[in-house]
C-alpha cells in the first residue's frame, strides 16, 4: 500500500475495507468507493475543484441546524432522495404511493382531535382536509397516526420562521373507529426550497428553479401496515411539471375545491400495505 | 418530469442541468448524479441506511471548524484525495512527487529566517531539516517559499491544541541565493488522525485503524515553477506501508539521523517541474 496511483488507488482503498465485521457496511463502503473514485476519475476532478468541494460541503454542514438540514435539501435536489424512496417502496398498484420525506418534518408535533385547526397562527386560505385510511383489502384503519406538515401561504414552514417558536401548520391527528381523518389547515401554496445557502447557489449556478409546487406532507403509521411517507399535490399548481425534488406521481395529485364560503376542501383516500 | 422511478429518475436529474451555462461545472453535476445514483442503485441503499448517512455528514459538518476540517479527513480515508492528486500531478520521474495536502495545514503561518527554530513551544526531540530546491534542469531555485508544518510528539499538532493559540512547528522559510534552505524542528513521529468524530467512528466500524507514519508537510512555490505539496516520511516508520490517506511514496521516504548530541538530522532535495 505503497507509491498509489490512479489506477491502483482504487483497489487498495477497497481492500482496506476488507476487515469489515458487518457484512452490509462493507457492501455500501466498498461501493461508495468505486463510484466515488469512478466519478473523480471521469471527470478528471482538478485540486481546485477538490478544493471547491470540500468547501461547498462545508458550508452546507455549517448552516444545517436544528431547523434546517441542507444536506437532506442537496440529496432531494439531486434526486438521490426520490431514487432511494423509489427503490423502497415498490408496493401493489392500488397502494399509495410515497414520495420524499424532505427536511421539514419535526419529531414531537403536537396532538389534536379530528376537526381541529392545526394552523396555530399560520397565515393563509383556510382549508379542510379529510378523508380515509384503509388497507389494500378495504377494511379501515382505527387508530392509524397521521403526522401532517405544510408551509403557510407565504412558502415558509413554522421552522423557517425565527419568530415562531411552537408548531404552525403541523400536528398529528388519529383516525377514528371507520379509519376517518379530518384536520383543518390552510391552503398550500408553491414555494422555493429554501435557497439562501450552499444548495441555492449550486441551483443559481446550474439555470434550475428552486420551486416545489403546492403540497401536503403525511407520515402515516398504523399496526400491521407498513409506514407511509407522502405527500398530497394540488392539480394545476405552478410547477407541478417541474417540481425542484422531483418528487411528484400523478396518484398524489388531486383537487383541492374552494367552497362558496371561500374555503378550500380537500379529501384524500390513502391505501395502506399490510407488513410482510 | 413527473412519476419518475428508479430507472427514469437520473436522466430527468440530468436533464434538469441541461442548461448550466458553465460546460466544465454541467459536465462534473451530471457525472455526480449518474455516479451517486449508480451507487445507491447497486446497493440497493435503505430509507434507514439514507437517514443514517445524512446523519453522518450532517455530524461531520457540525465537528468541522476553523481548527478541524472532518470532510478533508473523510476525502483522505476514502482515498480521494490521493486520487486528485494522482491524477494532477503526473511529472517528469524526476520531479518530487506529490502528496495529500491533509486538514492540518493554515494559511499565514509565521514566517521564519533560515536556520531558525520553528517548533516554538512545540515538545520533542530536536531535529533540523535541511537541504535545497532545483528545477528539473539542475538550476537552484532562489527565494523558493516553502510552508512547513507538523505535529509535536505527542501526534498532535497546534491547531489540535485547544491551549495554544499560536504556530507551533509550522512556519515559512524562503531559501537562499543558491537554492539552500534549513531550519530546526522537532523529530516527526506517526499519530492517528484525528479519529473521535465521525471518520473515526467510520474507521473503528470497518476495523481499520487511524494512524500515519511519521511525516514532515512541505507546501512549496516558487516563481516560474509549478507549486508543490508533498511531506516527507520517515524511513522504517510504523505505519510507513498502511497510511490511514493511502499517501506514501518511497520516493519520499528518506532517513532521519540521530547525531552524537541526540538531534536528528534530515537532509531533502526537492525537484520542482517548470510551468508550462
Amino acid at each position: 500500500m505503497i507509491n498509489l496511483n490512479q489506477d491502483t488507488i482504487t483497489q487498495a482503498v477497497v481492500k482496506s475495507f476488507e476487515g469489515t465485521p458487518d457484512a452490509r457496511l462493507k457492501e455500501i463502503m466498498t461501493s461508495l468507493v468505486q463510484h466515488l473514485h469512478a466519478f473523480a476519475r471521469e471527470v478528471k476532478l482538478t485540486e481546485e475543484e477538490w478544493f471547491k468541494g470540500i468547501d461547498f460541503i462545508t458550508r452546507c454542514g455549517h448552516i444545517t441546524d436544528d431547523r434546517r438540514q441542507e444536506f437532506i435539501l442537496l440529496s432531494d435536489v439531486l434526486g438521490l432522495s426520490m431514487l432511494t424512496v423509489a427503490m423502497n417502496n415498490e408496493k401493489p398498484a392500488a397502494c399509495t404511493e410515497a414520495t420524499v420525506f424532505g427536511p421539514f418534518h419535526v419529531d414531537g408535533a403536537p396532538e389534536y382531535d379530528l376537526g381541529t385547526d392545526i394552523s396555530n397562527g399560520a397565515t393563509g386560505t383556510p382549508c379542510t382536509v379529510r378523508g380515509t385510511v384503509r388497507g389494500i383489502d378495504g377494511k379501515s384503519v382505527a387508530n392509524a397516526m397521521l403526522d401532517v406538515w405544510q408551509s403557510d401561504e407565504n412558502g415558509l414552514y413554522d421552522v423557517q420562521k425565527p419568530e415562531v417558536s411552537g408548531a404552525q401548520a403541523r400536528g398529528i391527528v388519529h383516525t377514528d373507529a371507520e379509519g376517518r381523518y379530518s384536520f383543518d389547515s390552510i391552503l398550500a401554496v408553491p414555494y422555493p426550497i429554501p435557497h439562501d445557502g450552499p444548495v441555492g447557489q449550486m441551483l443559481e449556478a446550474t439555470g434550475r428553479h428552486p420551486w416545489r409546487p403546492a403540497h401536503l406532507h403525511f407520515l402515516i403509521k398504523a399496526d400491521g401496515y407498513e409506514t407511509l411517507i407522502t405527500h398530497i399535490f394540488r392539480n394545476n399548481s405552478d410547477y407541478i411539471d417541474s417540481d425542484a425534488v422531483f418528487a411528484v406521481r400523478s396518484s398524489l395529485v388531486c383537487d383541492w375545491v374552494e367552497q362558496p364560503d371561500g374555503r378550500y376542501l380537500v379529501e384524500y383516500d390513502f391505501v395502506l400495505n399490510p407488513k410482510a
